[in-house]
């Protein structure tokens, strides 16, 4: 129990469930004196928003977030902040005969056998919609690592087996699926629109990208700063693979091909991807999480009911076809948490490199 | 800082260096009255042990574990048990050419830029040797989850680029590799011989698998169980990817290929790894990480020193050429700690399934 | 920063300003289940509100609290409760004079010392309207006690010099000061009439009084049950001490008068308060708490302007005579979470007196 | 469980027995590069030493600790600092008589109750002894506050009922019970010196008085650090009580009379004991703890046996008349702690008065 806060300086505390009045966030532990108002959010949570392609949910938010306290005049105090944002669109009727159905790769199972009871209602708390807030929060994250130059962008590495084979930071912008790769991006849209036809989803990669990071961040050994990325990344529902640097790819390279060489100007490579003993070396840092098709689809499915009884399911509601894009701020946000936290972390170091105490 | 322990419920505590006096973990939060004796730990600490293989370090460590604490008449009390390992085989003479000098892919670099000042022997904190500390803890963690019938077992799954072809759990302990694949391992000894003598080392895979597990462990939606198994592994010093279930491999599927059918017998198959939005789910949990070669090789590199000149580094010191297999039994132990955590924490909830409070 | 939470398990995060839009709190770790309404803790915000005594704020909030999420047809989901209290009332321009100057006994200067930011109008987040939040809290604090027949039940103990002589629990209900005594209700109500015609406040002890605790609540060696007792009662603006059992009292007394005798039918004193080595013994618990006169008075008073100069101030808003009776809910809502908090933590054990694992 | 932590940045974690191998603390969160070895400790472990009373114990414990881990060449490094004082003179013989007999006044019975398992040898874990940790933790939390020239010093105030009537800080160490008034220090000799003649203990009031403490330090609403300090304080198994400031005599104060009047040059009084609103004001913090008598004594007391059968006990052992003045070090220890912890939280701050990020 008691799951529903991350980070030790900078926490992040949420709460809402997909049908209920409102999703929420209290940030504390913010440092005070940062200009915020809505509008710093507003941006990020437009893109999270859904109906912002073809293929993606019709549940129209406004998705408006409001500041219920911790700012002053525009500033923050360092009190904690407190976010909501209503939910306006909510039709549980489409629910209604998912009552007594669990639906397969959902949490309505296990929910059930946990608490032994369920919401049954667009997810409850295991729905998506609970990034909401976790964007919301992710944009104050942004600006206390701002602070520092400090920078997270993510974008589609990879949807439905087609990859980007370029990295073009301008490109991510100019197109829906937020893909530095514009013509991958276009072959990625007719995958999509295939699948979506079908009545299935599909499945990607999201890279998160991390610039001007200081080295220093990160407390090993437990609370390394990959090893706290992976469960915040890991924590976002459709997560089921988290790398950093070079990965994966590292269980067939060798020491000597693996090891980045230092030179008086950085790193020759990064196949650590900015992370050595679980501490930020100066260079970029680079995640990459596997995302899996979303489990709502059209296509009938075996499942069960409440009872135990077999049943057959096709989930009709209004569902994205893919977590991409709509999940790349949420990844954004997760990593500039992560990045808030351990860079406050490392402030409450008395002494830094070459500095003594008595 | 404060980032030396993990768990919240079971709650794990490591100290010391690689050529300190000791290494040693306080363990806080072990329920009372369960049969505990240093042979209970001893048996991981001698598969965790150097100088196992050919291919080890010739390191010798009797690594003999000591209760200071927390046991009466051979039971838990439920206070906190103290551990310690002595080091006994500690020569630091070997890295006395390396006061100046930082080891690619190694933390030397970041400890210093961190914490401004630096213990050149051997690794100091970020030692392969401080997860003595963790095989010790987590003995203590698979017996608290035994008495549930809950069971975490690795081995090795790639090694070299030699993948396991098939998983028989009889033969992992018949080979020095542990490795559930009898051909395979062969090759991979094979493998690490080359490397050897190539003054080089090699990465790999290892999986873990837990049987026994029951529904409903894990605690939404940051402390999900996929979550806080990805923090626990990827805070291990050699590993840079965690995936579970079908992992990076949910990329390239659709919602039906990927979604588990659910029966009145359980899941038909287990893409999802045990976890459904971040609780378990009654069935196997499976997990992959990724190790990447040791940094320590002997193979000539580019590097600098302490002021910030090109320096070359050949490490000849007391090394494995992989991390693989004495990792092994180091994943056992974190997965088994995370487990124990949030079994104690599910106990923690008033209710389950079908009961009900006024 | 960060240290608006309290609680393990049972954890509380409250947010808000007494000036902001309203105020609030997130319950994270209620167990699932248990029935929960706004009527639940309408009762106990009640008690709390403003202008109840002639002697009190005039200040007028219907503090009409909403459950925003965590509970489904009535009962908790075992998912963050988020409640929220608008402020209603708010009226800052009696403040504004006070915009530059930091009001002698309020926490204007330190807030200002230590965040460089302040929010002037009505204490921000230093002002008691941040116990309505926990009174919130606390009512579902309440709920998860009561499962295992535990109560807390605060009273006036002493206001103005004036003590309760006797403690007749029927009685306190049957007052406005929720005092046991009716007699010294009557002087204590007369006390508060005078100091209000002086343009001066009065303190006062208020006693918690815990029925129905089992034995075993409370984590040695630092979360002992008084510890974290001692801290949440402590952490309400106006407590300047605590004791618990005969407190203050043992220091004048011998170990033959101060040691509870053991019988087969329990103890034969309560010295202890209700706890041994930090873990309660089955007895009532007993704490009583000081409580400073409510700093904001009439009467003039030395001060300095936000520049260092010095400064008058006779503050005119809208303030009670004294915190009691409305921090009395206050009190039983902090001993509440404590309560329920360690109740939970103990669950976490497997096993218990005469229970044995292999 | 796991509640054998304290400190959120400098986290301190105790274990250990009383008739154990050994006691010791894992100190997680030092900053590094601070000069520490055993000296800097052994000090205050001397004046917590038993027999250096007349009228104290009579066990002989060396008390010597030894670092395990965290320094490097006589300076911090960052990492954990583990320490370990071995018990030495360890007689369970005394005891074995006590095996089946609960002693009034002590954690027997709560333990057995909570534990279901007990060490009977010396009170276990509930023992007094486990304050050598905290001493020896103490001392090094006394370096990182003495880097900002902050200082604890605890003195006795009153014992057997006879209080200091002056407080003298150069003659507190002039004589073995720590008193700031060399007159009262003598009657308090003669009391105890009466009180062990008659088989009995005394109890009184340690204060403990903190110059050079910034303005600032304190997290609310929580984390206040009058909040703190009472956990600490009421964590120490003696203590029945804390109040800060004026303490309980604001209970019969008016608000005129309470509050301190601000000037240019500070405080004209400290009834507010050095916080407001829970953050320091830069005053002297003045706490004052009850110390409750010690509860082995040799008069013949009521009890029950572990089968919940009338008994009578007279304990022998090896027991001191009073906690004061052994506890003086722990009570200076324990603040120490919670003021390092809070040093280092206020300076995960980003910015401080008149400082304005973008």
């Amino acid at each position: 129990m008691s799951g529903n806060s991350i980070g030790v300086i900078f926490r992040v505390t949420t709460w809402g469930e997909s049908h209920g009045k409102a999703v929420g966030v209290v940030v504390d532990g913010c440092p005070p004196n940062i200009a915020l108002t809505e509008s710093d959010m507003q941006k990020d949570l437009d893109r999270r928003k859904p109906g912002q392609l073809i293929s993606a949910s019709p549940r129209r938010e406004e998705d408006l977030v409001e500041i219920l306290s911790g700012t002053f005049e525009g500033r923050t105090t360092g009190t904690p902040i407190s976010l909501i944002i209503k939910n306006r669109d909510v039709d549980s009727s489409a629910y209604e005969e998912l009552r007594e159905i669990f639906r397969p790769g959902h949490g309505d199972v296990t929910y059930y056998e946990k608490y032994g009871i369920r919401d049954h209602r667009g997810g409850g708390r295991a729905s998506a919609r609970e990034t909401v807030a976790r964007v919301a929060a992710g944009a104050i994250a942004k600006k206390v690592i701002s602070c520092e130059d400090i920078e997270a962008i993510a974008y589609t590495k990879e949807l439905g087996g087609i990859a980007a084979e370029r990295i073009s930071l301008e490109d991510i912008h100019r197109n829906s699926l937020e893909c530095p790769d514009p013509k991958a991006a276009q072959a990625m849209a007719e995958k999509l629109e295939e699948a979506r036809k079908n009545g299935d989803s599909l499945g990607g990669i999201v890279e998160i990208l991390v610039t001007g990071c200081p080295p220093g961040l990160g407390e090993p050994v437990f609370d390394k700063i990959d090893a706290d990325l992976a469960k915040a990344l890991m924590s976002i529902g459709t997560v089921k693979g988290v790398e950093i640097g070079t990965g994966f790819g590292v269980a067939t390279m060798t020491g000597s091909e693996c090891n980045d060489p230092i030179t008086s100007e950085g790193f020759s490579t990064n196949h650590a991807g900015g992370t050595l003993a679980g501490i930020t070396n100066g260079d970029d840092i680079v995640i990459r999480v596997a995302c899996k098709p979303i489990p709502s689809i059209e296509k009938t499915q075996k499942t069960i009911d409440v009872g135990g009884k077999p049943a057959k399911v096709s989930i009709k509601g209004r569902h994205d076809v893919s977590v991409i894009p709509r999940i790349i701020p949420v990844c954004e946000a997760m990593v500039s948490m992560v990045l808030a936290d351990h860079l406050l972390r490392q402030r409450a170091n008395l002494v830094g490199r070459g500095r003594t105490l008595r």
